[in-house]
């Protein structure tokens, strides 16, 4: 049995006929993808904003027509993956580098609905470092600055380089552990000029739909 | 007289041989780093670092030595202008588009002098419209949430296209008068996905050098 193929593909039940869907970047919402590919083979009538480049491609490639921010009034529903969640269903993103496309199409979303495995959930968020977006200019000071927060940040990399996201940022991957007030950190770490958005996803996740000892899809509730 | 030139010149008292100096942008610090350029011609040893590429050149092109942030560990003081000054020495800074570089170095400089002719005086910000430093992605649903707050967004152009920061954002020139709670204001922009930072800059200058009904050079301090 594959669990991020079974919490992914559950999250479609979500998707009905006519809905402006915001698509997520990962190894999880990759079912929820696929399985809105074949459906909207079988006439299922949806259009798609991606967060990413990468999930830009894979909708091209199913056939899933997309539309951007220009042409829309509103997001009916957006499905994504989380690198943990905690007890209060407090996120963190990011590990994929997409954190601020995916928190922008997340809060411009109706409802936003979580697939996870039951790896990643935790009582405490901060065993998965935090990822944080940072432009280039400053970026030794910024990493002073986390550093003051009580972060161990480190540059991420690829191919010998700085990895670069999609908007041309910087990803600091900041161990920061555990993290017993995320919505304050949240807040602390915007605050720094430098900082474009970390992957903290506090209050949004309406639905986190995850798999439970037992091997059974567990949906979760958001409180109101 | 020309107000610009004699406060953007006064500035040069502050700065000793030695220093990390951190160089702003726009129409009055261009005579700070003018003085300095002659100050350096003379024997004056500093380091500059600039806020924007349009400063660099001219640091340049006057011969003062510049550095980046991997070279040093602090600023010891950084100049630059404003576009407005409350009472409480509260700024909106950003008319010129550097603001995020700007206030980058302002947060890391030791002592941040900010250089402004009497017409930047104002009782409370927001005659002049904030700018909003926002990543291109999603700026439709950025430009909605700053309504929410009571702004009017405008998104600055330039030849007939959306002008683009050195940081490769846009920036929204927005409309909220008077700004009674700039704290607060700074913070919920800065929480708003999509939005990198904005041209509020608030506790963050020690002194204002400016002019006096009187014609006088006039230099408030900031209360501790």
């Amino acid at each position: 049995m594959n669990q991020k193929k079974e919490v992914g593909e559950k999250a479609v039940e979500y998707v009905k006929d006519g809905m402006v869907v915001g698509l997520g970047t990962g190894s999880t919402v990759f079912f929820t993808i696929s399985k809105l590919g074949e459906l909207v083979k079988q006439g299922l009538s949806i259009k798609g904003i991606p967060t990413s480049i990468q999930t830009e491609q894979l909708a091209n490639q199913l056939g899933i027509p997309l539309v951007s921010f220009t042409e829309i009034n509103q997001i009916d529903i957006a499905i994504d993956g989380a690198d943990e969640v905690s007890a209060d269903l407090d996120l963190i993103k990011g590990g994929g580098g997409a954190l601020l496309r995916e928190k922008i199409i997340a809060k411009a979303a109706k409802t936003f609905i979580v697939v996870a495995d039951s790896h990643k959930l935790v009582n405490k968020l901060g065993s998965f470092p935090l990822p944080v977006e940072v432009v280039p200019f400053g970026v030794e000071m910024t990493t002073k600055y986390i550093l003051e927060l009580g972060g161990a940040p480190k540059l991420r990399q690829k191919n010998g380089s700085p990895y670069l996201t999609d908007n041309g940022n910087y990803i600091l991957d900041c161990h920061i552990q555990p993290i017993i007030h995320p919505e304050e950190l949240e807040r602390d770490l915007n605050m720094i000029p430098g900082i474009v958005d970390n992957g903290l996803f506090v209050g949004m996740a309406d639905y986190i739909i995850t798999m439970n000892e037992d091997k059974e899809i567990d949906i979760k509730i958001k409180k109101r």
